[in-house]
């Protein structure tokens, strides 16, 4: 229904929007970056979404059953195997230009040195799977040789560039599921469903996030099937997380086929089948950003056709819960009150935007647009009043209703309000 | 007072217990990357505890104060400008192959083209504090031009190797602080005060935590002052974090000397001073670890000397906080108590061990002092008792004292034991 130019326009706003409110720093190239689902510069606002999404990934997968187990395994790595056809490698200058500036040496024998020198450089990971496999070994210990059970990590893996010459930095989410090869269909189904739903409770318009089966043409080799779980962007789908069912042929490669080692318990003994789940959390970021952004037109006092914007993050999900700022009354004091307040959200670990330290003056209704742009759930207003009668107004962005509190309720209320946010 | 045996001793003590208690993966390799204070592959729960001590750094460092802003920068760059000697470089082996396979080129020539290569090629940060600097600019308006603020992020950074050609990762964590310049002397010490308090609020004998001042010739370049926070390790004394006072030499470096694009009020108009806290997250686990190794010898119940060894981890940072067993009665029935509770517990974000998994029957005593090892807060089993009237047994790590609850009170029980921990 949307023209493809109203697209670009849309894609334009979000970005500039996420510039403009501490998302993502400036430049174009950061914004390309971040456009393109890698890892690009974060302001505040942008670093506190990825922890918050972080967060609620590690506790969906690792909390929800007991089989899951975190692991933290190396970004870079000497020994492993790869096949991979382009490979990224950590080298030392200091140690290549020692090979350049060795005297009489032909020009075979030249090559021949980077060429060990590059064979003997470690490389950078850029998937998350490799450490989990290793991991596999030692973990049987943990769960008693039985089936299933999984190996969560997140953590940052780097991509070979397009022939750019500049490696892009990802940040992964995997859970590596071993199980019992009758069932590893069925597991690809049920982690399918879970990870669909995940994505789909944090988002303004669930329907943009779906889920899709990898054709034949697509099936990666060791790979029986494949589920693609795609967010539908302005410019067009894009793949958020992978799951592939694998069968048992990597366990068996990276352990030379030492089967009586792998063999678990499942009624039967069995080395197991890997079902991998791997996600892109910047792309996941872009995502729930752009799907949140709302644009309202609406008139002002003035009859005025205005738009607002608002990025109606998921309150769970949102950098900034509460925004503090000051009214009409006596500043010195006011802030005084805001900065008692704040200590006492903060315990609370609710996140706060300290507007009242703002002292450039802007009108209410600049500061109230800006707000929404932010994503802030609510605003609170501490003015003569709230020294008077401890009475405060409190403005929630999804609503637009302004009600007045007391300021010792305010602490639970949001409490409240996030906790029943989370628990939808 | 302890010999250099004893230490040794100690040492092996401590490494033997993380790998087998599921804190480092197993390997000597992995145990001396560890022992060295550098990012090694963790076991599920070197991890959590990882993530935990991660966890309470970002609360204590930005949500103490209003003015401390969280960023994330990427950790490898193109443009960046940097001294350091040894520069670790990403390179695609696929490109500097395609070099190396150039026909008719000379000696020379090739040289030239790999030289290039390298200098165009990404490198790796080893540090946080470049990413920082680089956000000032845009951080200005987040706070209004005004003085002082701070910039949090922690990370993998990479170290170049001392010759042995394996480059080292490491988990840092970082406060850039921009103060006005009369004040920053007295922020240094402000900030190597709170940060030894972190860092002794988590320990078991927090003495063996101290702050050191930098000596005229351990300066570097830039900086008026240094403190070095040290843990006192059997093998000696290692820095876990740095805190300098730097100036505005690399600001305005950084920003070609454009004075007022960095000016900020502070009273008058200034050019702010720096102060960095750096610290090494992975050596801090082996601190807390170290600390919190306790080895009592006791008598067992035939009157043999026995060592019990107890891992008295900070409840906060305890990966584990309780361990469900069963007890005796009806196996099936009482799994499924333990797993009504567990996922009551983790619904709690109480991370729980689901011990009535394990099916090797051991005893209860083996089955403490493997708990014990793995710093597991609370035992609790759950047997016939519980139910016929709902009654279990908890047993406390530090106190071993076992206590009969009845099921409902266990959750809030715990909660308010890790909150009041929290709050000390």
């Amino acid at each position: 229904s949307t023209s493809p130019i109203k697209d670009t326009d849309q894609v334009r706003t979000l970005l500039q929007l996420c510039v403009e409110r501490y998302y993502i720093s400036a430049g174009q190239a950061n914004a390309e970056l971040f456009q393109r689902g890698m890892s690009c510069s974060y302001g505040p606002l942008g670093m506190e979404l990825r922890r918050n999404v972080l967060e609620q990934w590690w506790h969906s997968v690792t909390r929800s059953r007991a089989q899951v187990f975190g692991v933290n395994t190396l970004s870079s790595c000497k020994d492993r195997e790869t096949d991979a056809q382009r490979q990224l490698k950590i080298v030392e200058c200091e140690q290549i230009k020692q090979i350049l500036e060795q005297k009489e040496v032909s020009n075979e024998q030249l090559i021949q040195k980077v060429k060990l020198f590059l064979q003997m450089s470690p490389f950078l990971r850029t998937d998350l799977l490799q450490g989990a496999m290793e991991q596999f070994v030692p973990s049987l210990e943990l769960i008693n040789r039985k089936l299933p059970f999984g190996l969560a990590e997140t953590g940052l893996c780097f991509q070979p560039s397009d022939g750019s010459g500049c490696p892009a930095e990802v940040t992964q989410t995997s859970l590596v599921w071993f199980c019992s090869p009758r069932t590893s269909s069925q597991w690809l189904d049920h982690w399918t469903r879970q990870r669909l739903k995940w994505w789909r409770k944090f988002a303004l318009s669930p329907s943009d996030f779906s889920s899709s089966d990898v054709s034949e043409e697509e099936l990666i080799e060791t790979a029986s099937r494949g589920v693609k779980i795609i967010y539908n962007f302005p410019w067009g789908q894009e793949t958020l997380e992978m799951l592939w069912s694998r069968g048992d042929t990597e366990l068996l490669q990276m352990h030379k086929g030492a089967r009586s080692k792998l063999q678990c318990r499942d009624g039967r003994r069995s080395v197991p089948h890997v079902v991998s789940i791997t996600g892109n959390m910047d792309r996941g970021l872009m995502a729930f950003l752009s799907n949140s952004l709302q644009q309202l037109k609406r008139e002002d006092g003035k009859q005025r056709l205005k738009q607002r914007k608002v990025l109606k993050l998921h309150p769970v999900l949102t950098p900034v819960k509460v925004a503090l700022d000051i009214g009409r009354g006596a500043t010195m004091e006011l802030r005084q009150v805001c900065e008692g307040l704040l200590q006492e959200l903060m315990e609370e670990k609710i996140s706060v935007w300290p507007g009242y330290l703002e002292t450039v003056s802007t009108s209410m209704e600049q500061l109230q647009s800006k707000y929404d742009e932010m994503g802030v759930l609510f605003t609170v207003v501490i003015s003569e009043n709230t020294l008077e009668s401890g009475l405060l107004q409190v403005r929630s962005r999804d609503t637009t209703i302004k009600e007045t509190m007391h300021i010792s309720e305010i602490k639970n209320f949001l409490s409240r309000y996030i906790a029943a946010a989370a628990n939808i």
